[in-house]
């Protein structure tokens, strides 16, 4: 079985203007995040910041929940927060991948806007099982930098419904994605 | 067309215990879900509290968006939050959506625990797609409490990724639903 693992970019991303940027953590990106993880078989989950400060809330956070008192109160957030690793670039995740792998992971980056390098949901899910790894990439703030999505080997095409609007958060749209992506209901 | 509106209870939910409780609001769950019911054309949005404190605080939460500062600096943002309703119990939900649709909305509860009454997604998007109205329901806390299963008309079954574990936050769960429900990627 493909190993996948997940990216939550907080640097480089895009701020409303457009300009690269960096964001901060956010409690429930990590909680939700891990948890669809957990669900769809997704590990590790790459909270990937440049920010030291930001990096040991992140351990703080995922932690609390496996040695601290939250492991006794919920076991099942426990083994969520367990897939939880921090980085501070995705250079330094892809690369502790490529090393768990011995070969570097299909890197595949999401955005909610269309690319000229877009692929679709059923392509993109075809070519993570016929991969020995893959790393998926999800932007905070206003979506990836250009740049992150130019050296992916893949731009998975937006989420939409019934019409153009496709603003989810991240939360709603990584849990979306991995569901397209690696669950046994499609 | 359906109509499919979606109802997040926080009473009658239950708690670690299983005792039938009240939950407070949750921001996010404003947000997230309004979000996700825009993007995959669920409308409207019922937040469900029997508490008029906690009703107030919902309103003022959607509409920040839609009056406020909010509106001139995210309207996509007030896009989604308009879908938001707030009513004092299901029944009122239900009551709002049988006089909109001229008949009773076929009734889906959801719930992360298997129950009798379990239909599957693709059943579940058939009978949606047939009726004239649907109504969707989401519970808070530990899940919705029995009686408001057994009052539905479906219950749907759980969302499953690669093993039984299954610990989605109701925002990402209401993603996943109305992703599998309505989308058109299906």
């Amino acid at each position: 079985m493909t190993r996948v693992a997940i990216a939550l970019v907080h640097h480089p991303v895009l701020d409303k203007e457009g300009n690269v940027f960096t964001t901060s953590l956010t409690n429930l990106d990590v909680h939700d995040i891990a948890r669809s993880a957990r669900t769809f078989g997704a590990a590790p989950y790459y909270i990937v910041t440049p920010i030291t400060a930001q990096q040991k809330l992140a351990r703080a956070i995922a932690t609390f929940w496996d040695e601290g008192k939250g492991a006794a109160r919920n076991p099942d957030r426990t083994e969520a927060l367990r897939t939880v690793r921090v980085a501070a670039s995705l250079d330094d995740a892809l690369a502790e991948e490529t090393k768990a792998l011995g070969e570097r992971p299909l890197v595949v980056a999401t955005s909610a806007k269309r690319h000229e390098k877009n692929a679709r949901f059923g392509d993109v899910r075809r070519r993570i099982r016929e991969a020995k790894g893959a790393l998926v990439v999800f932007g905070t703030g206003h979506g990836l930098a250009p740049s992150v999505l130019d050296e992916a080997d893949l731009v998975l095409e937006p989420i939409y419904g019934k019409d153009p609007y496709n603003h989810l958060s991240v939360r709603s749209a990584v849990a979306v994605i991995l569901d397209r992506l690696l669950s046994d209901e499609r």
